[in-house]
């Protein structure tokens, strides 16, 4: 099967030099940065994570949310301390909203009560204002009992047409 | 606050060389990438991801199921047509059982018992070898029918020692 990036030809590349199979398990910097799955968004060279450093938790618009399971992992076996969470200027995730979403999904298999009920039980978490999701995802994290009591939480933005971030939190 | 990663100073940086900022929302390789938040994956250089060209989704194991909302979004509103899920050696998910994490959170905390209901629902997914749980992943995603039809799926590993990838599925 081909692929429309040549992951095996790009990947050969990237071993041939490689250097860094010593690294441990566990993140050297004990931080995890949770972020938005979008194309314009890479976050080891936005905001200079070395290799080994960081967890790096993504998903549609970087919901906190959608990343606790990643989290209670990272901290609990892990061991990490501080989490920044990063959305985005331009993010799909501004563009819909929950109805609409499911309504695709249902309009494309008509009948199927399968997958009405399949879709019907996600929670797309769509937002509408860029600093207030920011701010809505810090405080849900600085609440949750599921984390490290002590953990360092904050909360920023990234201009996709800049390439600027800003700390909102 | 200060933050274990030096995120101002280190995009203060990356920005003033930023030459990107016109690329569109769609990823223009109509990919999606699913991979481990492990410190020591980085797809973009690993791969050989451009940027604007993939959704990248990462989480603890890199697993499909825990990525469906986000591949929901990607695919109905932005149209990738590909997917790919990478599983890698050493991960911290062949390190533990889920009965094991959730003791250690409800340890924590002895006799709360909002904390012992949350950690009980959360499905934390962890597997016991690696070419099987890459296999699994991609038999969840061909079957699932909230998926676009005719999604181009396939699976990988990533050995974190040489730094190389191995096509599974």
């Amino acid at each position: 099967m081909s692929h429309s990036i040549d992951f095996a030809t790009n990947n050969a590349q990237y071993a041939s030099t490689f250097t860094q199979g010593h690294l441990p398990l566990p993140p050297s910097k004990k931080i995890i940065v949770v972020t938005c799955m979008d194309a314009r968004v890479e976050p080891a060279g936005q905001l200079g994570i070395g290799l080994g450093e960081a967890h790096v938790i993504r998903n549609a618009g970087g919901l906190a949310k959608d990343a606790l399971r990643s989290i209670v992992i990272s901290q609990r076996l892990l061991g990490t301390r501080e989490i920044a969470v990063f959305h985005h200027t331009g993010c799909g995730m501004l563009t819909f909203t929950s109805p609409e979403i499911k309504q695709l999904v249902k309009d494309a298999q008509p009948g199927n009560t399968d997958v009405a009920a399949a879709v019907d039980a996600i929670d797309f978490g769509p937002f509408s204002e860029l600093e207030t999701s920011v701010k809505s995802d810090v405080e849900f994290l600085k609440g949750n009992p599921l984390l490290l009591e002590g953990t360092k939480i904050s909360g920023w933005t990234y201009d996709v047409t800049s390439g600027k971030i800003q700390q909102i939190v």
